[in-house]
């Protein structure tokens, strides 16, 4: 349930409409996915919603592809409350123009994610509809629920890898088709078509995090979440954000600094993270990359500016 | 989950791309809702969508009661596997067209089913859509998970109330507003707009019921569904089906038999369901109609002819 300002302010005023659930034992909304506390363990839902031209474009991604990507979304945000994935239902609105074949390639796709990721699809319903809508829920399981709002000042700030690939790939694939012109092109799109949500992690943010998020939306406005969440602020510094190779290539052949693809690209479903100093240990071994301190404050800042959201909105026109 | 023939097929097939799961303490696709054995109760998991134009029509149906009719539906699949509703997720599409005063009244919708069935929406997502679009995800849990698949012969079948008030008040509604002539087709149309699910039965279900199914797609095709699922022969008694003086009122003025409406009209939300002999005086004493009885064979016969599905598909054009 990755959401950026818009649809999160709008999902706000909706639920106050329905009524937050306070019990000690469900986490509603707010968080990466919701947990229900049930014999000792966590129950996670969450669900994600892919709208074709809103979300991808069937001109340039292949329906296996899309299926993947929807499902690795709903992947991520169970990882990032530090859960494994296990069930998934898909709903899927069909337009006239989309063909069973192309139903089956889609379906492909979440087949080829759920063996990956290790997950079931149990059920789901299909109707027609204008576009094509794959929206995927899922359930997941975690001894411990890693919140957003768990960060406290002094703790370290960790991310799991490099950002803006998607972002970059995706401006491939709006001027070119899915093959490039070289191999880290290629790269950068298939970061776009086909990201990897990092369930490798799960083990080492249960045995240390503080809390979690994934970057859905982009970092700028992803860190605000955390930070806004746990009451904090993040001091990020900027010469200590995994960039990758292909990106800095990509950005050289534009003649332009990475950074805005970095801080502000969406769809890489990396994990920010936060976690106190005394499992510095966990994460060294895992070959995490610190990225900076939580402190006392509010706001998310990099090497001491304010770091301003620019992350992507569903809801903007 | 509740769907016809032709949507039951294609997800039938889409099933097969993904893998269905076998294990002993899992139902996947193929029932009202899928299930998972987990510390000794059924996790129960569903989800139904509403899409404009084809679900509802915004002229037609206050967004209230949208929101109201497609969490009642979610709450029908969890009743018809014997369970108790709990957690939601809301997916919401919104086109420009959809104001936000419109989707604050759609979830007053849902808030109203959520207090009324008590469960709670722990959360959601939204998007932008060409079509205004709710998809429910809705978790429930059951001490005992009641399949379709388990009617056997000698069974008797029961029918928790009347059926086709809700397809006769859709009529009633394309010609007419909300507020009809007179009080039976005020009932009719709240009938179709305002169905209740039957949640009410679920202590009975559990105590005796073999096998259950909701009548959302029409009883000629609902119990079709039963019939093969349980691999029986459904006979049906044409004088035993219970139905409203509503319905009959209606039917009288069209100059027509009422059959029509109460064989094929989908989206009651009653429950159709087999049981023992042995456990007469339970459902005796919950005042649920008997109307007929299960045997070896295949297909749904009524007095002895063979019943054909003329249910509702939501991917027709």
């Amino acid at each position: 349930m990755s959401r950026s300002h818009g649809e999160f302010e709008l999902i706000r005023r909706l639920a106050a409409r329905v009524g937050e659930c306070e019990a000690a034992d469900v986490v509603g909304i707010g968080d990466d996915a919701a947990a229900v506390l049930r014999d000792g363990k966590w129950l996670l839902l969450t669900c994600d919603i892919a709208v074709e031209g809103r979300h991808f474009r069937l001109g340039k991604a292949a329906p296996a592809d899309v299926g993947w990507k929807v499902a690795s979304a709903n992947v991520s945000d169970i990882v990032a409350c530090g859960g494994k994935a296990e069930h998934a239902l898909i709903s899927l609105g069909v337009p006239p123009h989309v063909s069973e074949d192309q139903l089956e390639a889609l379906y492909g796709g979440i087949a080829e994610a759920a063996q990956s990721y290790g997950f079931f699809v149990l059920g789901g319903n299909v109707s027609r509809s204008q576009e094509l809508i794959v929206d995927v829920f899922m359930t997941g399981t975690a001894q411990r629920f890693i919140p957003r709002g768990g960060a406290r000042p002094g703790d370290r700030i960790a991310l799991s890898g490099p950002l803006g690939d998607s972002a970059a790939g995706l401006e491939l694939l709006d001027v070119r088709q899915r093959a490039a012109a070289n191999d880290h092109e290629n790269r950068l799109i298939r970061s776009h078509l086909r990201p990897r949500a990092r369930d490798d992690l799960v083990e080492s943010l249960q045995q240390g995090a503080s809390a979690a998020i994934d970057i859905s939306d982009g970092l700028s406005s992803d860190a605000g979440h955390l930070a806004e969440a746990s009451g904090v602020r993040l001091d990020l510094e900027r010469s200590r954000l995994p960039v990758s190779p292909d990106l800095q290539a990509f950005a050289r052949s534009r003649d332009a600094a990475h950074w805005k693809w970095v801080l502000h690209g969406g769809e890489d479903y990396q994990i920010l993270f936060t976690f106190p100093r005394e499992h510095d240990p966990v994460f060294e071994a895992a070959g995490i990359a610190v990225v900076g301190e939580v402190r006392a404050g509010h706001g998310v800042y990099l090497d001491g500016e304010m770091l301003i959201p620019e992350g992507w909105d569903h809801l903007a026109e």
